[in-house]
């Protein structure tokens, strides 16, 4: 049974709409691009910088921060009496692509700190609490820099072990515990107990909600994704004299795989996406017929029989397009993340929270990656979306309208305030009345 | 009329071969790779050894350096009487490509300075010239590091200005001219006049040689070659959520043109050699669609109709990659050098130094550009080749048998010196009798 709903203040709703975009503002500056985004690659200098001032926000807020052995920041936010309550998490990532959007993953962390900001006033106004919350920054969400994507939010879950995530090199030879040491956040603190909820907020990345005209979306299931790194071994030569028919030139192959890749999905309209978004060519000379070449195969459905099926024909026509050729194949690494259920429980809490603000939540799925997918099986967890215009992401022009950031600000606040207030039970803080 | 050839002398024969196996074995270790081979790359540290080492020999052997603006090295060796004597000049270059070889340029460098050593000793036993001889390391033959390719030849004969030379960027934005400066070899001294006759010897690179059992090859014309810079412009976005009808995949762009580039050459088997070995990809992360793709195509034909034709058919073909990946194309580059021949008297002169130190030349072409090209129509000028063994090149297992190696330096010495008799005229030089 939920709870009947309140309309927000509106002098309150004004006050967290004015901090937000301001606190967004700021990240914005670290890594920011003359073409209005920004590039903050994961342990850059400006990843540095937006990790200092989440830093300085979370202690502005009242709670305590902890850095982690793979550079995880927590910002804690003691709510309830007591030592020992249960957690209630909420994060994303500050780490970005090159020239991407301003908002991204910094737009869930900037809602967790203003949220954990919010929980601590209500506090301090005499609220009382059964949870404690955090606002999480995840290193290395993106794959960008570093691969895999999500390394962070897995390794604090046990996917990775914390060594194995720090040796990961990027395409300089850079450790990524180098890299982090570089900025000042190869940390050392204990990483907080697993959470009994974690929630987070992102942009869509799409135009779902914009073509369904909905500001807030809840994901009940994500695509399932294939990565698969291809490595085509040619032999390298002079492009002018060897003859053609002799040649065995990688990058050539790269190139029949990448048609084919594409072509694939044409099988499957709409319901398979396939992309190369890398590659890495050896020696990558005007005149050196290529020795060497590594392509990063993405592969997603939401249908894992379709997924599987895809994941079978791109080994072939890897194979295929090697033959044609006359490269050799290896495949140097390949993950499989299914298609799963995001628990029912706090998609209706989340929909709760969002009619309680004012808004039909459209429930939907995520085809992209996010940290949240990390905690599937593990804890209660929710994935909240607010429109992007023109579904435009991992690009400079990336935005979303002011009016729908801040109705999913909204909404994260108070889900994770009925959250704190039954302990971090989503079937609990459904039942519960919204601040 | 030729002249009688005599054996050459046994224990001249067997000093020449150790002096030039030792002077390639330092210029091998100036940017060795564990795998045998080098990594010199143009103004960079190694490179900056291996010039080092020039400026060495060139001083140990009696000659004077000259470092002009764009860092081209010249070892003047003074053998005629007074100034002003005609100059004949042999070189080639000293940079490398990634992971390649240890011959290639450097052997016709490595000769010219064993032929100024060998001509020094002459005149100091008596002998009497009437042209004096310049031993040369040339600027950024490779295009490896910086485009184009042939950059100091092409430069010192005017094709391009010093200024303009200077200012080409690498892929990491570092001008020629700050790489120059940065190993000390950014010049100020004036370049040599321009030479009666320049002489060039290099590595077959191909497999005609070994083919016909001939350790000499004379190269009577050049290849063709068509390079075009193609820019594929689409949108950044991330891979997963955007749907695929709605990309524009810049990657996808490229890969169809490298594979239509390839299949192009079906249509001209052994006399239209086509490629692309360099890529540059942005931002090149695994789910990110690329917004912007370059690519260096080049187009190699020994027939003026047939590369004219194929550099019409790669626009269209780039149009259409472009057009079906929904992605826009800019041209942002493009060169044609025609098919020549070399001329016919100095062709005469080197295959005749060839059968005076005991071997039938083959009369050959050159599919890859050298920086001899670059003198013709502008001063006589002779290319000699030597066999590569399986004709494997830019490539750490490049190699030629010493025995090859000693022949070419045979001919070059044998040719220079008749030169050097003659005032640096390739007709009279046939007809004086062989050192």
């Amino acid at each position: 049974m939920r709870s009947k709903s309140s309309t927000p203040d509106a002098g309150q709703a004004s006050t967290d709409r004015a901090g937000l975009q301001d606190l967004l503002a700021r990240f914005s500056a670290c890594g920011a691009t003359p073409g209005g985004g920004v590039t903050r690659l994961c342990a850059s200098s400006a990843d540095g910088a937006a990790r200092d001032l989440f830093g300085q926000e979370v202690r502005a807020a009242g709670g305590t921060l902890r850095i982690d052995a793979v550079g995880n920041q927590f910002g804690l936010f003691a709510l309830a009496e007591g030592e020992g309550a249960p957690l209630v998490m909420m994060g994303s990532h500050l780490d970005s692509q090159v020239l991407a959007g301003r908002l991204d993953g910094t737009y869930g962390v900037a809602v967790a700190l203003r949220v954990g900001d919010g929980l601590m006033r209500a506090r301090r106004a005499g609220k009382r609490f059964a949870a404690d919350f955090c606002a999480v920054n995840w290193t290395n969400e993106e794959g960008a820099r570093f691969r895999p994507s999500l390394l962070g939010s897995a390794t604090y879950l046990g996917g990775h072990e914390a060594a194995d995530a720090l040796g990961v090199r990027d395409d300089d030879g850079m450790s990524l515990g180098d890299a982090l040491a570089a900025i000042g956040y190869r940390g050392s603190d204990p990483a907080p107990p697993r959470p009994a909820c974690y929630l987070e907020a992102h942009v869509e990345q799409g135009t779902v909600l914009e073509e369904a005209g909905r500001p807030i979306g809840v994901v009940g299931r994500n695509w399932g994704a294939t990565k698969i790194e291809a490595v085509f071994t040619g032999a390298q030569a002079h492009t002018g004299p060897g003859r053609m028919e002799r040649r065995r030139d990688a990058l050539l192959a790269a190139a029949y795989a990448i048609a084919e890749i594409r072509a694939m999905a044409e099988g499957w309209p709409g319901l398979l996406h396939t992309s190369v978004g890398r590659i890495q060519v050896a020696p990558n000379s005007a005149n050196v017929v290529a020795g060497r070449v590594e392509i990063s195969v993405e592969l997603r459905s939401n249908e894992d029989a379709i997924l599987a099926e895809a994941g079978t024909r791109a080994d072939a026509l890897l194979r295929a397009a090697a033959d044609r050729a006359g490269t050799d194949l290896t495949i140097a690494g390949r993950s499989e993340r299914p298609s799963r259920a995001l628990p029912e429980a706090v998609c209706r809490l989340l929909a709760d929270s969002a009619a309680s603000t004012g808004h039909e939540a459209l429930r939907m799925d995520t085809v992209a990656g996010h940290d949240a997918l990390s905690f599937l099986g593990i804890c209660p967890t929710g994935l909240v979306f607010v429109p992007s215009i023109a579904g435009i992401t991992h690009n400079e022009a990336e935005a979303t309208a002011p009016d729908d950031l801040a109705a999913g600000l909204a909404v994260m606040r108070d889900a994770a305030e009925r959250l704190c207030r039954c302990g971090g039970d989503p079937a609990a803080a459904c039942g519960e009345a919204s601040p």
